[in-house]
């Protein structure tokens, strides 16, 4: 397994990164790109702390030598509980912010080895034997991974190859005897300016007329024609002032492929139209499932960061703040409850896989999303004006300023001035800044939105045996 | 076991029930206490049908003789499920209206059990061994069983010692060698008119003045000094009209103790004031747990005629009823996935039993109560006006009017006039009838108010932890 | 101007009237159709309060006689404000269960008023003036009328012309040089069964091909082939133990109408399918207009209720009580604010009519409606279990429970149980009973469903201006 | 009237204020105050523009000079709805970002006018006179003028007296014949370091103790002592990435007072402890109502991006998109109604003021505040996830990415990428960004918190005929 330093010098691999308007050649000295680096490095340094070691790394049924358990296919409730730990416990090393070096991957590789095996019966292709390989170069190699899924649309009542402009969806060009050649782009490519590997997956069902977009495969972000464009992020934060995002994020991109040469031995489907929806549908579970078990910490620091600026505040029993942390209780424990039962009622496929219940995900995934933005307004409520108006790190040190900070903005007895800013300053971070920006959106849209969730959901329950429960009852037909 | 006549035989005790201000000598005679009583009955038959006798009857550890499970002590969170499942498949063969013949009796008898060994072991006392006997006494004649909590309260800011009116909660009012004499009345005790037995459970934390008012006991319900005021309900509704409350209801009721002996034998608390709030705890988590069971069958109910509806009334795809029905999904889901959770992650206690999570029990309680008024209005919206203004099953029947009625009350195609017009009745029973209105309210208020659940989930979640995961992330004390 | 003695007396007429079955022969003898009438009857007696008399009675432009005044046609908005502040003064005087003898067939009025001339003017007709006459006649006899709208529809998703059945929407099934002869049937016809005539209007915008369903008039209620059947309605009910519902209700109905003949005077549309459209559109405002002025009474009537039961329990200051009688009070003062603004910002037609705010009103209804359920929810919140449990008038008069009860169900000092549990009773008959039933589903579809008014709100707000100034903002085009 | 560059030049007056760490000393020169500056500057601008000019300038009854209209007392409904008219215009004219260069110091004149003529008539002081010539001196010299209400509190359930620090709350710690001297320090002064004057006012009841914290004054900016601390602000952000705050925004500050002299004329109360309740309510409800006047532009254009960005993705129908724009619509048209009903329903004063309805007030920045995060929400809904991920300007112009984004961001036939970008970088900065986190803070707690208003609420509502209302309905005392 790799260290942080082996990953970092990894992205020195000529990729074609650019940001702020720039191409960036070495990313690794890009203050704004070397931030969301070190905070994915982290990845690579957790299993070095003992009480961490048995969950994050594990051992290959393969080979037996150690691999980082985000390679292990959960073959059990067990096992998905394992993973769901293991992704909740690295998030809140990183304060909350999910890491994003594979989970993403490791949500494809899942996806891909189930539907592959359908493809192949159907065809008989050997994707999945591709896909096998693939993931055990990956997990030899320590890899990290980002996932380009989603489409630019175009208009976005149109099928792809209903589209003005050809590739609005990702489009197979050219076919080769030893691959194909793509063109197109994906946007929110979670931090695809970073790692070392690319999963690209169609969006959405398709039909038979769309062949040429029903591609899916995995590359190096180095590939020639891969050109990617990092959202902004500033790089010059001080840390008091921006507790999160001074030294955490992941960086969002456009991933274009500009006449992309894929091997064969990458490709994982290739013109089975029908089967694009099935994957997009069952990679969006594994990556809900991701979604829920990352977004617990968060919650959590909702409840307590609400709960010690009341303290500070000398009103930790208002009944009105306390109503708004039990609320905070709900919200939080929804998404961890619905998390563990979808690891818990997994769905057993023929292969053996250990499949996260596609209602239980889609449903805690959608509560958290959809209860995001009432949670952030309780914490804002709680925390009063000062995340907004409160001076900076800056001002603290400005002896001009400094004494007159210390002597005013204390708290309750015994809570000091700095103590209270710094707190001010989280709950402005969570929820006031561009760092904040992120997970407003994020929150609502990453893992899909709130309709495509609630399509799930509907899709998924089994609404008939209801209907048929209601006619017995009332014996009608 | 019994069997349903030997139950409804056993009601004829001599018992002091009083309904619509009169009394009723034989209350199996009178027809709005027999439809409760043949409701209830049910319970006493299911065990008849093949397919659910291994989840209805179990072995007696003690015996090995067959009881019914309800009577089962939970020793694992598989024997949660159990009950949990029990619960609710009887409530679903009841037309989704729980049945409360054992529910909130075994709810006490759990209770019970765990507080009463920590009396014990206080005190030297003995009502784990009482505790013991009853149960034993309980399962072995196969008896029905209510519950007394909820005292009248009086002035709801004072203490029980505090009131103007000494028996605004129940009082130990003399005590003797062989018992202790109370006064008092309890509210809202669910089928107290029509089962065998009564259990009697303090309502609330006492203080060391309330002494007298911490008493915990069981007597059988025709107990001299023990008067019962049914709430009203009718005994005359058509079933076509009323297609759940013609025939299915639980009798909520007043249940005054004048004088009443109880023998020590049954005596579980008396005077340990500091356990009264423990034991009215624990017996709620243990009869929210009942109810999070019992309540999913309803909201599956809710599902399935929101679909028929829709579909009678050939829109089953409009975007703001399938919008609705998704809302429904979510809200029924909660509940099942809140109840499978506290079973699930059930606390084992010291002596072996397995107690539901108070924390997830009271979100799931919370959740079902707080959203049933929503979840109601999704149904009635979906459904249009004519739950409130078809006609009756007796103008169904005039020559004079019934082909009228089947003429214009059809659906889409396919859909006879008599059949959307019982989906409609069972709507409107389901949300706009006298009986309904036991619903709105006892959903509310059943097993403890909002109120109640929102203190419990404040008090049982660690915030703490998260509080501190905060102060170490921003290094402050 | 008529009293209600000769109200009553009119309905003698010979109308063919169903309810529980039956042909009813006087209606007036009928108990529960006799609760109805007595309802409506007390609008023609309030008149004789003198503080009342300038409000409920106006002098008619037309003749200089005394009328009432909910026919006066608002030419301006302190007229609407006027129409406004009666009915709700009647609704209140009715225990804020609003009157409907006049409110509807003077919505129609004037929604015939204002498109009637609209169709004048295209094809030269003269349903204006046929409408004007027949004005003069209602307001000269004081009649009371109700209206007749939504059809049955059938299949939901087809247009009148497409329906199996063709008579799912009141069709024209013979055209006379004097009249034409209708046949179908409406439903939730609001007091059709105890008012003198009734408006019949379209419910939907009509294509070329429904033309024969274009069809609009006004007719006596006992004109030949017009069949009634009333939804049921129990006329035995105590008044202790259904303060509201013992003595008032409005009657919804199946009204049939079996080859009925309307003669030429009293047809105000034929076949001009394209005003079909916005004759439906212009009642409904007209009539949600009318909706929002008689339910903020009801709005108030909770927030006192909940206040006085919280002063009962002893308990009005506690926090989780306030904060939802301040919610009730945020959802009252919604419904009249917006039903204040509807009318001053009315719009004025060419002929200087004050048509309410289409846009207002439709958001006032909306709000209504949409929270009527949360604050219901809020009224039982506060009150506790008593509503659904407690004893009936009866049990208070039985010697053997009447001390029990008074000594049991007393409240804070000074609060004796009588008074409490008459409160108890009006807040079960608010939302606990089947009389609470209609309004449950009444507020929901009354005055046009949910989604009705979304589409409404939709298409009256002047979008266009939003997206012009963001564009100008941001200088796209 | 002065304009924009003497107000500009107004500001180099020796004050003392502190910005990112640093004195700043000619705050005109200072990027990021600037910036601030400009926008303020834009309200000396306007009334050049001649369809605005009547109602930004009006004629002072005392002077007959032209003076703005801000400076005009209200004495009627008109006046009101002028001044909500002013307000909503500049604040339109400013990109929806309220101006905030006369508005608090307006709402702090009418406030001390009204409660001023209180003390005057209990004690028989001249304070009325004292606001009347500052009045006419800030009218004719056309300052601007900011609010320092907020104390920063210290423990928030202790009296300014019962403090341990003695100057959590302003206190006035000497007393001189001509002046008082005062100590402390307020919070979120909006506005105070780019204003020419400062009004002082208490933030809550007070005690016959804090008799020394009943203070109220107004004073140049530039007074000795006066220490400004600026919150943090860039002036570096390019508009085409940040649309809204690279150009706009209003500065929130830390305003301590080091033993800042105020001389007589300037103080407007003094230890009259009765009264400082009072004045915090009075100036709660002016200032209410500039909030409600100011935040409908903002509610517009939330709707006017979501309709624009549903049209460019090419799905302005789909059911859920316009399902969250029709709430917008309800949302925006709440603030409207409620800010139009408060001036119409305003109350007289004894003096000839016209007083906003405080009910009125209060529910309508209730409805603003508590609904502002859902209604964000459904913007970000409606957006996808561009505002988050979207390329930048700078990448926007960089040859090798230009070509790239300009391809792949189109939207629908006819809509470009760099239109369709610019939409999403401003539904970005409206709830993304350090800039929209001012908003995301400043709804909720500018003119107080939630809690704030909804205790407002519940004093003004006359609950008490609600309650006598259903005692008269029950006969119950």
């Amino acid at each position: 397994m790799r260290n942080a330093q082996q990953y970092i010098e990894s992205l020195r691999d000529g990729r074609e990164v650019y940001i702020h308007g720039e191409r960036v050649e070495d990313i690794t000295q890009h203050p704004s790109l070397r931030k969301a680096i070190d905070h994915g490095a982290l990845d690579y340094e957790l299993d070095k702390r003992p009480e961490l070691r048995d969950l994050l790394v594990t051992k290959s049924p393969r080979t037996g030598n150690e691999i980082r358990r985000y390679f292990e296919m959960p073959r059990s409730a067990e096992d998905l509980l394992k993973r769901q730990e293991l992704i909740e416990t690295t998030t809140k090393a990183d304060a909350s912010w999910v890491v994003f070096m594979k989970e993403i991957g490791t949500d494809a590789l899942n996806a891909l080895n189930m539907i592959c095996a359908d493809i192949d019966k159907k065809y008989g292709t050997e994707y999945s034997a591709r896909v096998m390989k693939y993931w055990q170069y990956l997990e030899e190699n320590d890899l990290s991974m980002a996932g380009a899924v989603t489409d630019v649309k175009g208009d976005r009542r149109l099928r792809p190859s209903e589209q003005e402009m050809p590739y609005y969806y990702l489009k197979v060009v050219e076919r080769r005897p030893d691959g194909v050649v793509v063109k197109g782009c994906k946007v929110h490519t979670t931090s695809s300016p970073i790692t070392n590997e690319l999963f690209v997956l169609p969006t959405r069902a398709m039909a038979e007329s769309d062949r040429d977009y029903s591609i899916a495969f995995g590359i190096p972000v180095n590939t020639p024609g891969v050109k990617i464009i990092s959202r902004p992020e500033r790089g010059d934060l001080a840390e008091f002032d921006y507790p999160l995002s001074a030294r955490h994020t992941t960086l969002e991109a456009m991933t274009i492929f500009e006449d992309v040469f894929v091997p064969n031995e990458r490709i994982f489907m290739n013109g089975e139209w029908e089967f694009a929806g099935p994957l997009a549908n069952c990679f969006a579970t594994w990556h809900r499932f991701t979604g829920i078990s990352y977004k617990y910490p968060f919650s959590q620091m909702m409840i307590g960061v609400s709960a010690l600026v009341a303290d500070y505040n000398g009103v930790p029993r208002a009944s009105h703040i306390q109503d708004r942390i039990t609320d905070l209780v709900i919200y939080a424990q929804c998404i961890k409850t619905f998390g563990r039962a979808a690891a818990l009622q997994c769905i057993m496929t023929e292969n053996g896989v250990a499949y996260p219940n596609p209602l239980l995900c889609n449903i805690g995934k959608y509560l958290f999303a959809s209860g995001y933005h009432t949670s952030m307004k309780a914490v804002q409520e709680i925390a009063g004006g000062l995340p907004a108006t409160g001076p900076t790190e800056a001002d603290c040190k400005n002896p001009a300023t400094k004494e007159l900070i210390e002597r005013y903005l204390g708290g309750r007895k015994g809570v000091d001035a700095i103590s209270r800013l710094k707190v001010m300053k989280l709950i402005r971070d969570m929820g006031g800044t561009d760092g904040a920006g992120e997970w407003w959106v994020g929150t609502l849209h990453g893992e899909g939105s709130l309709q495509a969730q609630r399509m799930s959901i509907s899709r998924e329950y089994d609404v008939q045996t209801c209907v048929d429960y209601v006619k017995t009852l009332l014996g009608v037909k």
